[in-house]
């Protein structure tokens, strides 16, 4: 591992809102922990995805002991969280019990930025009374991730039933024709439901990071309605 | 066109209950023409299924006169069709109005074969109602066929509020990714709803088979009682 | 693991006839439990699909003595199964001895909901007299699940010589470019016999549930004409 | 044409936000025109995707005379358009002057429903210069809808430099390894930017719907706030 | 059109036995009309595949005088043919009359060389009689060209009722998932019948070849035993 | 295991001239063990492919003593194998080493059936004169099996050099878009030299089997033209 | 046609050495007649690629009189061609007469550019001899340019014979699997020869564009020679 | 392991200025360990891509101690390395850090050439500065290699920027629809910044085989000014 090979992008943050993040999946133990020890060094913060077990094992002590990791979404935190300062806006919901650990990589990028969520599990459309007993409480939600795999039916639903804005994600649980996660992909991206927006397969990741664009927008709008009526001090842009 | 290009199984329906139908999609129309011409002089009936209308228009107006011709289903029937003599014992349901043409060319295969249907168009599940509304109707019909296309979410609703048999027929609506129907017929395959059976993209034909087929037996399940309980007479297996 | 996960479709029964099975592949083993201890605690029957022989071994101990588990099949079933008290009405045909797991997979879940079947095995069209010396004994049964990998031409030539309503499963026997049952599907939607439906790739499971709405309806007809000719109690429409 | 192929979903827009719009690619003309009559004898306004000039110009007089059509865009309008009463809230990038037909299906959506939009054209990232040198005006949109085909380079870059929501939209323009979009699609959903959320291939009309989503959260948060600090009056979770 | 442009593989035939052919699909009409003029001042023969009616007629009347052209096959055939001087040795199977113009690709191709063909039909296998009725005439023929699309079920059936060496055609017939007879080549690569060979999609012209090849070895077997036993002059190796 | 699972076609040899072969891939071991036990106590030979060596070690002693094995092709023989009684007639022709395990698999099922083969081994045509050094020895076996990965260019320059029976068999060697064989296998199918036949990616058995039925057929040629010319006796169909 | 639509990047040839260049497919007349004007007006010239015969047919009068158009290649140059000032450094190999357009798209691209070709036509390795008889003179170009369809071995066998740099470009000449020219595409990728790289399917353009830029490389190092020796005066980096 | 299955391509650097190098995927160890033999006996010098840890573990001890191993890249010299005589002409560029193994491919074949190289790793264009603040340094280098996965938006970019030969390598970094490297690949080709030309996925031994063919078309064209200018002695053409 040379130093060279690596080349952290610090500024992100400043110029999206968003920090550049560790896509641990086929970077080498060695890479991962220069990694590790550059944002220990420097006292940043880090949030690294697809950390497989085997990955998490094979770091340093001193290492694990550093990082919050979850086996269940492969990720891992390092340095203080930010706490919750409001309700959430922002409401996860799952197909199926199986979509559970890329929900779950949606929560804890979140929870990273400091936003929280409810989560909404198991309410794939077969079913369809697990949604409609449900669907009022989901409609308070600005904003809806909404994970699903197989034939991925799920997210045509709901957003033929609310206003917000629907980050859907598709799985690859299925076999056959679904494995992999194409056709939920793909049926997602052919819904007939307009409005819907989507990211890579099992994006859990991904799909929080569209969601913080959108509150952070919603923040943005409060905030210049804000100034514009002489309660707060300006924000710049980058707020 | 020479006669031993063309090999006609006329037995077929003893077979199966279904017979032989003639593929019109990349036939020439001398081939057709001969088809034609010889069921005439058999004095049997016919089903022609993909006769685009400039293959209908190009064949001798003494064909064109004797063939019942739909242009919607792009099918032909030759010959007299079956009466109807009791109440329709199969549903239809598409999702949206593009579907209509494969759903017309079920209809037209069973009313070939003496089966009536009901039609429950546009109840796709963007707008949910359309199809919540009608469900006790449609959970009426022991045998339905659900033709929908882009993202074919449409069948794993009905097949979760349902227990009739249920035969999907993809579509290929849409554009993009859903483009010649591979996607909902994949959606459909990889459906978290359980025993639903397809058939290929947009062949509302097949469903129409698969669907006689089930009725067929039901049939002879009912014959089968009524003879070991003396009320009719024995039907042979063929029956 | 949070219950919060789980949202149990326990009355699917009721609605569809067929209950809400589990589909094991991709879910852990503490969600694995805990449907099982709900199960266990609701006094429900279950039936567990795709459960790997690694997964069921490292369940607890005292959920693997409940369970009646079927490694070929990768099945799992709780509780008591429905007592037979009739002939087979099914038949389950499979091409090759590569395809008994997924046929076991359809025999296991039609034995869950108390329907018996006959097997006809190693019929594949190769050696044609395998099929044609037991074709009278198949065309007895009203449903059919043909069984099929590779090229999947046994659904083909037994839709062309029976009535009886047909489900094919394609499987991924093979390699090369059959490898994943791709092959063997697409070849069963573009059969040239009519009236054949499938589903997906070594969905056993699948057939066996669409097998099952079949002759849920054939017990509906009958019992409708008992009804009308006095012989019988009504029937709710979910009978 | 049958009056039962069609069942509007009027009520959509109470429950959504957004009307139900008619998808023209596959219908017949009959179809079309009974759609268009029956929105006028019910006094609705419409928007129509995907009419091709061909289509519209079958349609009778009467009809076109009452339809906004735009051929570029392949999209008609249908009674008054919304005022615009504010400055534009989103940005539409695109890449090339190819990608020009996508982007005007969106804006012409968009205005339907009374957003302004801003354009950045032909800003593709082979000549860099043309995106730095505007992406200090690009950055003050909360939404940006950022259309590109071929291997749709631009969304990432974009991402990399705003902190504005970002809705992609690959087009089909290419050929070989790029005809049909899907390269571009899949470029967008590989990006290494986080955040980027995509629709189908060329479909402006479903970026403009998630746009539209999005901005109605941001006006639902801002009434919230001004309803918390007593500057308006309250509002229905539809408005 | 350059001369520079053709560089004609007049030698071919000395090499291989099979003279170089004129692929006419994506030629100009000026690029074939220089290579007839080319073959006819050196007066050499040549077959042309893949001539579309409408390449043939913008010819110059003169070639078009000189062509022995078939529309149903695409062919065209300059200068004389090989006079027939024995009984057929390859059998020609077409699965169904959709088949026929590949079947008589090779047809053409075959008499170009001199050899006869007989001709099987019709003889799909959802109609099994057809086969078995003719399987005894079939078997008498060294060679078998089996032409099949949709599910191209028959050259496993034929494979497993005949020693012969067999060459498999698929055809682009059908649609959905068969259309363009991927479904069918990946079957037929994918059979459970031992060695059945095959070639491109729609290619009569190269199993003619292969067959070809095939007889040319076993006269090229026989003249080697008659050489032996001092019955005939030796050949060359090229005979 | 159950005995009713396997269905042997021993009769096969009479009807094609092979045997029904063993496809070890997915059967389990009391399957394949089932059947060797079958053929011992039948006392006939047995030819299995696909036999993974972790597969054969999992058989019991006694099996495995008996059966002649091969790792690197993955076969295995039971029963002796037939005398070698003739020079041999098929040439094995192998791009690259890593061809070899392929390569194997034709030879041994070749030797089973009791044909010898010559191989020419690693003359890919990146070093085109590795091939052409030796073609000259090549064109004298009147069947050429050319096994190649990656590209497969060696079967197109081998056939437009030789006028020999042609079976090419794709590998799965490669890497990227090799992987898997299938850019080998559309290459070959795609080649512009004309008369070549495939199998199956990695299918040395089937090419194994089209050489045999070749070979079968020149030598029923031979025996025709003995018994005509009345050196021999007659040779019934099967010879 | 608004002129915002057109952000052309006149300044591409100085960060890059090549222009930017029309892309005409997918735009509108107007478009492409816009971009004309302003070119004419700027006096600057301008290489368009994919002008079909029906766009430049409906250019108006004055453009089509001021474009030098070549409807084999589908280009228009508008403007002075730069003067041939050497012998060619290139060569430009094709496979087959139908290869010639995306020939020809190269060399227009580098005629434009003052670059000359040698072409080398017709020598696909279907027939060795025309490659190896012309080996010696094609070795003598530093740069070659093989444009190849269906199998595309050409490149292949042309890279094991030389030193040169070799850009690849696969066609889309062919059908069934080669169709689209993916099968070449990836067989010039998963080639066995070092060294070769390639371009999209068709691409004749960006191979020149390639060409251009090693030729370009190539000048840049005689000339720092040339400097390094005092023989020349100082070229800047952008020569 | 036999001897004829090698034939090895000694003379391949004569013909084409690049030794024939082994691909050890696939390979068996035998055959491994049999080539690094015939290499030592011979005394030529060697260089082995792709070989897993797991099969130079396996290879003798004798043998291991003689290779240089790299196991990032998974490529092993044997004998020695041409020293460095002059300053790099090649940069090396990689979007991430995961993309470090396919980079280090590519140096390592080069420095096996002589070619040393200037390394940009983890400039990827989410983070424009990254690439903005060295671009001059790399405009400096007259052949780039530039390597990247996802949506592989580096290398338009870059090619936009600069005047430099330009290869791309797509490697296999991602998940989803980017697993595999198809997706970099698709978007490398379809890129609309022209001159790029690309190899297989992962393959950075290709893509330094073709950087290499091109210094070498540097050194010749300043080697002919030499001996123009009777600075030098003639080289051959193979120089």
């Amino acid at each position: 591992m040379k130093s060279s090979e690596v080349n952290f992008d610090y500024e992100r943050s400043a110029r999206t809102g968003l920090d550049e993040v560790v896509f641990a999946a086929g970077k080498s133990v060695d890479q991962i922990a220069y990694i590790v020890e550059a944002a220990v060094a420097r006292q940043v913060r880090l949030l690294i995805t697809r950390l497989a077990p085997a990955q998490f094992e094979a770091l340093p002590e001193a290492h694990r002991a550093r990082l919050d990791y979850c086996a269940v979404s492969s990720t891992a935190r390092l340095g203080a969280t930010a706490p919750l300062t409001r309700a959430p806006r922002i409401a996860l919901l799952a197909a199926g019990t199986s979509d559970i650990p890329v929900a779950r990589e949606a929560e804890r990028t979140l929870r990273y930025y400091g936003e929280a969520i409810e989560l909404f599990a198991d309410i794939g459309v077969a079913g369809l009374w697990r949604l409609t007993e449900r669907i009022d409480a989901i409609r308070l939600y600005p904003v809806l991730i909404v994970v699903a795999g197989m034939d991925a039916a799920l997210p045509t639903v709901v957003a033929g039933l609310t206003h917000s804005a629907l980050i859907a994600v598709p799985t690859s649980v299925g076999y056959g024709v679904a494995a992999g996660g194409h056709t939920a992909l793909n049926a997602i991206l052919a819904s007939c439901s307009p409005g819907i927006a989507t990211v890579n397969i099992d994006n859990g990741f991904g799909a929080a990071c569209a969601a913080l664009r959108i509150v952070h927008m919603m923040d943005r709008a409060v905030a210049q309605v804000a100034i514009a009526s002489g309660e707060a001090s300006p924000l710049s842009e980058e707020s």
